[in-house]
């Protein structure tokens, strides 16, 4: 029986460029989804094994709704990090030209940004939003309010519209992130280039907490890649954090900032240890390597014990 | 001759709400624009002495559209802040009742606020995200897309629609803040209620740069009641942030720790010091008084006159 | 066969007074020695199974001799802690009366206690070092160098003495703290209202490392009552560090704080555990508690072996 | 009329090496004092424009009747800093061989300078202290309570005695240094190769205040060559801290430290800045430049009085 991945669909969109990218969902069944809440409902309730969802865009920052899913979701973990370069097509129904186009359909994401091409190309247009990059597409057989969508360039492989204009994307270097979600405990193994995400929500009875949970990470150098602050929702200024660290739980500086961090806050959601989508090696300075923590506790194991301190050098 | 105040539009918003806080603008005239950066621009060009926009909601967090126009564009002050309730009320066409709703039109922002109550009474609806709160609402005169629609209490002022029912956001201490720009450098006096709002650039040759940020304030003691992360556009994982610190730039030690930071970060915009629309004095601890920056400074000064330094107590 | 405890002598000292605090110390044999030294090496070779010496005064600070001889002699550790009150009593032969009072033979540091009195009183004396505030008083029937000496009260007991003054001291709070040295590396018990004694060198290759040190402390909840540089005696500016440490070892943020600090730099040497004299309990704020510790470790083993993590409350 | 210089003396010490190196003082009156008390008292009354006085050295450090002296002393300021090698001789009176010595006199420093020589070649040896490195040798003519001497080398062109021993200084790197002191408050001209001197009172109602006060420092870029704890005095456990900061108050950076340290504690002695004695010029990173200083106020400057704020680069 195989196996089943949930991403937003339908064919043709971003998620699913980076459902391609991971070598066990091939041959496997995809399943396709309107939205985060959905993706992630298939793998709590075990009708998918895993769902890809995107976390963060070089333009919008973190994608906000990912976000809060995860963190009012118990029970999820990331298992790995997958990287799509985004840019956008102009399409159109056949017979339309760039001169014809009143109207966008595009998703508010894509809408931003490709913004400034927009104003530039066409001045006067309006925007209608979509629910997603394909659906704006499609939209344009649907009804006539749009003119024109932006899509994704995989579209034309799937839906008969021409491309008005290609690479509308404001900028060349815009990315998204995307991350695959499963129900599985069992972590993948420490590469050397791994990441850790947690869900911190900041003590609220004392002041200088953000700058505090910071240095939990600092003292044991652990740098941070992103740092994503989201309303609790239960009054104006009260907020968590979604932050990744550049490491692996079973990395000693890593697990250490962990204990730390739960004892500075129990309101802690451990979202998982994963490799990153870079691959690139995490570096940090020698101090915190794992021989270090491992050299100590041994030293504060003998003292406990009774064993005599030799100082290495004193 | 009259000035002109832009307020995200149409009648009925909770934009509108907000700008009728303000007693200067009573009696002049109110130009409802479509979005944030309409709104800006008429403050830049001078076609509205001053704009009102959401700028914090305490479900969606900062108003990332408005977090951004402002990070855009240069020579704007906040010169005051508001808070609006948020509730909404589903409203349909005449001789529609709950039973028939399948399709329901919201703004996204608002679907996300009022998820539970649609998600329990309205299990199998489907969304068409609006513009805007009213958006929605006047689409159900244009199309037949929606059956419902998510809006202001006030719509039923303007428009001939029936309510099928009221106060469905799903936390009932849902606050939207927002805030009154203008292009005046005139700063609005300090009142001991007063709040600094600040975008500032990270520094990227140096990990530890947020912590280093945070420092700046708590080392002058000056709380932060906000702190948004967002990104600056050019590559993953660059990021800036919206603070909004407690006090008034005239206050000493904001003024310092102001100092601090753009020796800091160059890259900063003062967004303006004003008071605070809960009008709550700000707390300190006295070692942070005017009358300590101000004592320190006179015997730094004499020292380097060349006075005797006479200690208090040593 | 009974045990050996050294102290500096002769009798009539304040650390004969300190030695007399000790119960496991009656009935057995007392050994005076001449100096710190000779009291470490009593220790070291086995002579003694404990030796008592002076570590700070309120007046003078970190007795430096007992400091660097710690740092110096490996092996040794802290058992006890006790106070003595220090007030000197002015002493010459029978006969002499203050106005006939030239020379003060006194111990540099009961000289510098005494010497407001002295000024005071004694106005255009002189004043010749001994070697231990006993020998002060002894040098008068060995020499006619000086004409009185500064002593402990107990030096009548013993010899043939008039007092001139009493409670010469300069301060009438004057207090000498005296620490208990053993080889044995089983620790005292903890008892909720310990100390922990530690010598720590700094890395030399990074500026602000004793912030750093300190930020090991603080980040545990942990505080001090001791702090004392002394030199390394290699090159200028140099430095390591006496430390003393509210709490036991055994305490969880204690350990911690040493593991934190044996990572920071391995030329640690742990002095010692051990009841605090004035047997006042250890204040820290709860989130410092051993249970907290505790369940952050649990929490951790959890997640690395595979439980699901289940939040506290998000 | 010819200016006063005070040393300790008498001829032959190192202090009057350190004072040989200051031109201002040659072929002016050089007055030979028994201690640094008597060396402030003259500068105090102005019997004297200035005093020589040893502050650390490499094997005692911090010299503390000096350290006492300065806290104590109002009014001084140190306008220069010398250092001497100190190397000792063990000198006797003519005839004596190094085989006839018993019982050595030294300053108590000068003997903890020499004990592992004193050790190894006289192991059986007894010590007199002397209240000074010249003092010790003169007292072999004066009595015969020791057979030999610790002295500086110089003390031969002074006085009929014979060298046992050259260079018995255990750390041939033992280096002493030494400040001038004098009343006036017309401060050196910054050389880029400066130092300020400090004496801090840290305020005891509240933790963490020694790394507070540190973090005055590092938040500004100015490294510490010296910081020494020094007892109060009036209880055990409160200490005050003398500190030498790199640079000079006229440095930007610097003066921005002074500030903060007077916010955080209103009880600090500014001793001085002066140039290094070794003209090391100092180092610190860039963003702590005087331009960066100077820019930053011009900014805040600007903004307070209605100056649109041009943002760098935003």
């Amino acid at each position: 029986m195989s196996d089943t991945y949930s991403y937003l669909g339908p064919s043709g969109t971003f998620t699913e460029a980076a459902l391609a990218q991971v070598p066990e969902a091939q041959g496997q069944e995809w399943r396709s989804v309107n939205n985060v809440g959905e993706a992630l409902d298939d793998v709590v309730s075990g009708r998918s094994v895993a769902a890809m969802i995107a976390i963060e865009n070089s333009i919008e920052g973190g994608v906000t709704a990912t976000l809060d899913a995860l963190a009012r979701t118990p029970g999820l973990r990331i298992v790995g990090e997958y990287l799509v370069r985004v840019s956008f097509v102009l399409v159109a129904r056949p017979g339309t030209t760039l001169e014809d186009v009143r109207v966008v359909g595009a998703h508010p994401v894509a809408y931003a940004q490709c913004r400034q091409w927009l104003d530039a190309n066409l001045p006067t247009h309006g925007h209608i939003p979509a629910t997603s990059n394909v659906a704006a597409a499609l939209d344009l057989f649907a009804t006539d309010h749009a003119d024109a969508a932006l899509a994704p360039p995989a579209i034309v492989r799937h839906h008969d519209l021409v491309v008005l204009a290609e690479d509308v994307t404001d900028n060349a270097n815009s990315v998204t992130r995307f991350v695959l979600v499963s129900r599985s405990t069992r972590m993948p193994e420490p590469t050397g280039a791994d990441k850790t995400s947690l869900i911190v929500e900041l003590p609220d009875d004392r002041p200088g907490a953000l700058l505090e949970m910071l240095e939990q990470f600092s003292t044991r150098g652990v740098n941070l890649s992103l740092l994503q602050s989201r309303p609790i929702g239960d009054a104006l200024g009260r907020y968590r954090f979604v932050v990744d660290a550049d490491g692996h739980v079973r990395d000693e500086r890593v697990a250490d900032a962990l204990l730390g961090l739960r004892r500075f806050s129990p309101r802690i959601t451990f979202l998982g240890s994963y490799p990153r989508a870079d691959r690139a090696p995490v570096e940090y300075v020698s101090r915190y390597d794992d021989g270090v923590f491992v050299e100590a506790r041994d030293w504060l194991r003998g003292l406990i014990s009774g064993e005599p301190d030799v100082p290495e050098s004193l």
